[in-house]
């Protein structure tokens, strides 16, 4: 997927919101347990429900990996689904990988032509060739870790050079252009440190953002919107818990669709506001 | 696995080698391709051929999850055919995992649980939380990546704090010293940067470090101990491939066992020399 397509999905749903698919069989409805591959099928009837107000998908890649052989089957089933039924959406592994040159390009291997994923987190850490083998791909994504919505960014995300007067995540911001562009390249940004997103957009004022951290982490969507927004909307923000165990009941489904929409609808006030519809 | 056990196995072996199972279906010998796992049956020549030479192998994940989930089924028999057969062995996942605290508590329970590896590699960026639910298992370990041996180590590991005379690599040293001990972490530090050896020998004295990097990317094994090695040895020194790729043919296991024999023999040498046996 490309930078114009994905720009007009979210003209066209009026949302530029992700689902995050962090789905773990201790929180999905009892009465899934009983289906063949009750992680499939919980992921099945969210998407079928939300779709319509989501232009991505973010499954993230422990939840599967944490149940062994069985979640990457339900991982590869998911993924499947998303593409052939709703070709349009923008389907992310939230897997954080970054290894030297020869295991990256496994990685990306493995995510971008095995599961055909459209894009993948990567952790900036190891630098240049750890980053690069994800990008050799057309159309298709790096999403590189900046700065994140926990606790622990402050541990060495704004460790600080003063000759250079910048902090970790900038430099990663700005090293990393070297490397991809808005055209291939985003930036994970937490919406837990939203009043950080002007300096942000000093150093990418183009690049999509992907913004976790909205609902249970407690980022607030305006603050995202007011601070982070461009003209092409440029955010990709994500609920993962709020909107797929919104219900534990039968009923989940239909719950994640209201929470979907009523973010999906927030969205649609604030890309109305900043003039981006 | 603990720290005595880990250096009793050592002393008894005279050997800190690390086998990396890089294992790539492109790669293996031609007659492996007829058997129902190919990747499996060549791991498990591998390690037979290779474990008295050998204290630890390190499956690098990515080549597993390029081949899906035939890939993921190839792992787990490896792990448990190491296990079982050999367990006085300490099994490495080099994952390079690290993402929010109940993200990394998925990758903790897939690795050090449904897989049972006794350790983990770990990326930093994301701080303490990222990292300490890896630390939470009783006998397993973290190895927190440091200083890489690719060349995008350069980007942003040196990456300067004037204020704190120090570069980031020093600070995910001393920094992570909260977070865990020399129990329960490991740091990577490769070998291709030996002769900063001597600096993260006066951060962290005491902890075992990962040296990939020897062999194939160019590091050299007597610059590692001279600079690295403390008197519990302190050092596990990874090859992958230099010795399972020595020979592609139907004698690739004796060669493999001859590779792994001659850096054995250097390690002897060298733990006799530091006075560690």
């Amino acid at each position: 997927m490309n930078y114009n397509s994905l720009f007009e999905q979210i003209k066209k749903k009026k949302s530029f919101l992700c689902v995050g698919l962090d789905t773990d069989i201790e929180k999905i409805p009892e009465h899934l347990k009983k289906e063949e591959d009750p992680i499939f099928a919980f992921n099945k009837e969210i998407v079928d429900a939300t779709q319509e107000y989501a232009i991505s998908y973010k499954p993230n890649i422990a939840f599967y990996e944490s149940m062994g052989t069985d979640g990457w089957i339900s991982l590869e089933k998911t993924v499947k689904y998303i593409k052939e039924n709703y070709p349009e959406i923008f389907v992310i592994a939230d897997a954080k990988r970054g290894d030297i040159g020869n295991t990256s390009r496994m990685y990306a291997k493995a995510f971008l032509e095995t599961l055909n994923f459209d894009s993948i987190t990567v952790a900036p850490y190891m630098g240049e060739d750890s980053v690069s083998p994800f990008l050799e791909y057309n159309n298709k994504w790096v999403i590189l870790l900046a700065l994140t919505s926990n606790k622990g960014a402050f541990d060495l995300q704004f460790f600080k050079s003063e000759e250079e007067n910048k902090h970790l995540y900038e430099k990663v911001l700005e090293k990393s252009q070297d490397w991809g562009d808005q055209n291939n390249m985003m930036y994970v940004v937490g919406a837990t440190k939203a009043e950080m997103l002007t300096n942000i957009r000093e150093i990418v004022p183009n690049h999509f953002l992907l913004v976790p951290g909205v609902g249970a982490q407690g980022g607030s969507l305006e603050e995202v919107a007011k601070y982070g927004m461009n003209k092409h909307c440029g955010l990709i923000v994500n609920s993962s818990r709020g909107i797929i165990y919104a219900s534990k009941g039968e009923d989940f489904a239909e719950a994640a669709k209201n929470e979907a929409k009523k973010l999906k609808d927030n969205m649609e006030k604030l890309l109305i506001e900043y003039k981006v519809l």
